[in-house]
């Protein structure tokens, strides 16, 4: 009624039931940003050629997050994950709306019975907060914004893709 | 020299090593929003009152993620937290700068040798994604923003406050 | 020889081998109870209805547990589980033999190579320690008892009903 | 008001604040049965002789299950364990009330802010669900039961006793 | 280009894609020592008979350990193994080519779509490290050599036997 | 009696009972080596200069595997690290007996009631998990070997070093 599918008819939470879904395909691409100092984003930037690299730590944070969903989010389907990709890319205010970010994208796919996208946002999400951990020291500030499901195909509801 | 505290000498992802540093009582707090549909934002808080209860769904998951933070986040010490708490509340439009949404706050506390920011971010973030799974059959296009630190006290780099 | 499946012929503990065994749908049902005193279970059952609910937050508890069963019983397989529910309800003394209780019950299911009994019945009893976690301050007394298996179908090993 | 410790003033549920809390050693010790056919018992005290020894099994998952609590019992808190025993004993009916049982005890200790209750409650509970896993191919029947807190020392609610 | 499998075209690690393999059964085999004084060796074997039994603790140590393989490496995928089988010997130097040691075995199997060349790895390593704990008080010096696959078969690169 | 602590005295395997031990600052560091096809080594060292970084991700995974010593291996307890290192150097067979391979050396640091040689020791051994994973479509026979303590110090054993 209320269009919850994680309610039962008496309102209590329950994870869904899969088990008569069919076996698809499915895919799931989410995206965030991290937004920060100019200063900030420059020594990520110099640091990813010369000497440690944020971004390379923290597409592996978001990998393996990817793989735990089930363990963080309640009511998820533990699942067997057949590809999950992480992309940081550094973006200067110039080419982004006037804001110093790194912008980070997952791709999660699955031959199975639910889809994925909580992995994929939970994939963002981790590497998202290890930019933050690895780069507050010099920049508390920073903000994690515009977690958010851009595109999903697979299963009974069909393709979703972000306006 | 980069200020980066992650990285050793020679650039490589290192964790922190705290072993010197005092024990003292450490606190942080942290908040996002999770912006929606406002059919969806009225149908969480009816479900609040009558039926499911997606926001208290999102505050457990919160909590338990905030002790898994050490697991999550490559870097970051593991933690014996001893207190966190984590606050849900849905905001109309008319009261939150035209949009609808669920702010989340999170408060950790520990007395020991290194702060608890990531530990009070990874709690409203799981929240955050919490709250989407368990709307997101009814409204995908849910986003999670402003996720960020406003609150830490203790330690030696004392207490930071967000302007 | 004696029986038990989880040792070889040189009698070490082994995890069974299922490589072989049909992909059926299986499903279990386990049930327990905690036996309190009739001032805990009052105090349950308002909390319930008017502010903190032990019950949700047990329920979600045994939902998440029954996703760890493989972490947590040496000898499980990991299990990618289609379907949990967990169910409490406040039973007092005069419907349930002259003891005051919440009665507890949860069902999986799975389509795989073998069945889920131990995933029930890892949920209720974890749901059934989250119950006595949260009213132990006022009732350290309290037993949970009955932890048992009541129905599983599905497998090699056909159906199963409690007497 | 209600008691309830793990609930806030507005009846949300939270991680009970210990920060303030004396540094204390904390002891507790559990006790809960296994209890089973004739035969089963019999077979798992040949095997704890000659062969595979489930008694043996279901200690060392006891005692992981315990270092575990925190991440089972949704507001349990992290804790650095000093101490985990579990003990396994086959009691045939003559002994023990005219049931077949395997009767398990475990006792946790540490000094730090909390009790650790719960750690030796989960540690009995997940090694009689081991024993049930091991043996459930030859009696599905087996219950669980007496899952209780016999004794805990240390912290500011001082010393209990089972009656 | 570089042959390595974990590296996407920009050199970037990433989980393989394995959407699109076939299903199929497949098997892997590992194999390690520990190499120790005469006098651990001997002990151990005496406490496999009379009392504490090492090889029986580091063999579901290992079992446990296989089924968390993906937690621990990185890239792995999440599996759903349908088999592990852990093994220890006592070897004295005379049968050994003049070293005392432990020798481990591992065989873990799924049907899928990716093998468990790591599942057997870290089986066999997680039960060395276990022998090493639970007799480092007696012996420091311990080592852990020769941590190999010695078979696979299953999957498109086919059959690999060490030679 | 035999000298082994992990077993009471009865033969039953125990988590030692550090309650009463000092709370010192305690050390370990521990090496393994990583044998290799000379191809193999060549490949990690021009990626880990011009694209994918094996070693990088090697380093992260020892570091995380570190903090989760206490879940791997059975009668460890649970320890909040202060401190983790993990490096991994190419050596040429020039440089190294005539073998070619990557030397991994892990040390970790607490202040705490027991020393953190398996963390150490867990540390290099899941690095060194972590190189065969990347690397093996190219090179299946790579073998770990040598993993061992090569000093520690803290605590009432006092320092150790190999020989």
């Amino acid at each position: 009624m209320s269009g919850f599918t994680h309610f039962d008819a008496d309102g209590k939470a329950a994870m869904v039931d899969v088990t008569a879904k069919d076996v698809t395909e499915r895919t799931a691409t989410a995206k965030c940003s991290v937004v920060m100092q100019p200063a900030t984003l420059e020594k990520i930037m110099a640091g990813g050629v010369a000497k440690g690299d944020v971004l390379a730590v923290a597409r592996l944070a978001g990998i393996m997050a990817a793989k735990r969903t089930a363990e963080l989010i309640p009511l998820c389907h533990p699942l067997a994950l057949t590809s999950v990709t992480v992309d940081l890319v550094g973006v200067p205010a110039g080419l982004a709306g006037g804001r110093h970010a790194v912008d980070i994208t997952a791709t999660c796919k699955l031959t199975g019975r639910t889809g994925v996208e909580m992995e994929a946002l939970t994939a963002v999400t981790v590497a998202a907060l290890t930019v933050y951990d690895m780069c507050k020291a010099v920049d508390r500030g920073m903000q994690i914004t515009d977690v958010r499901l851009v595109h999903k195909a697979g299963g009974k509801s069909g393709t979703f893709s972000a306006p």
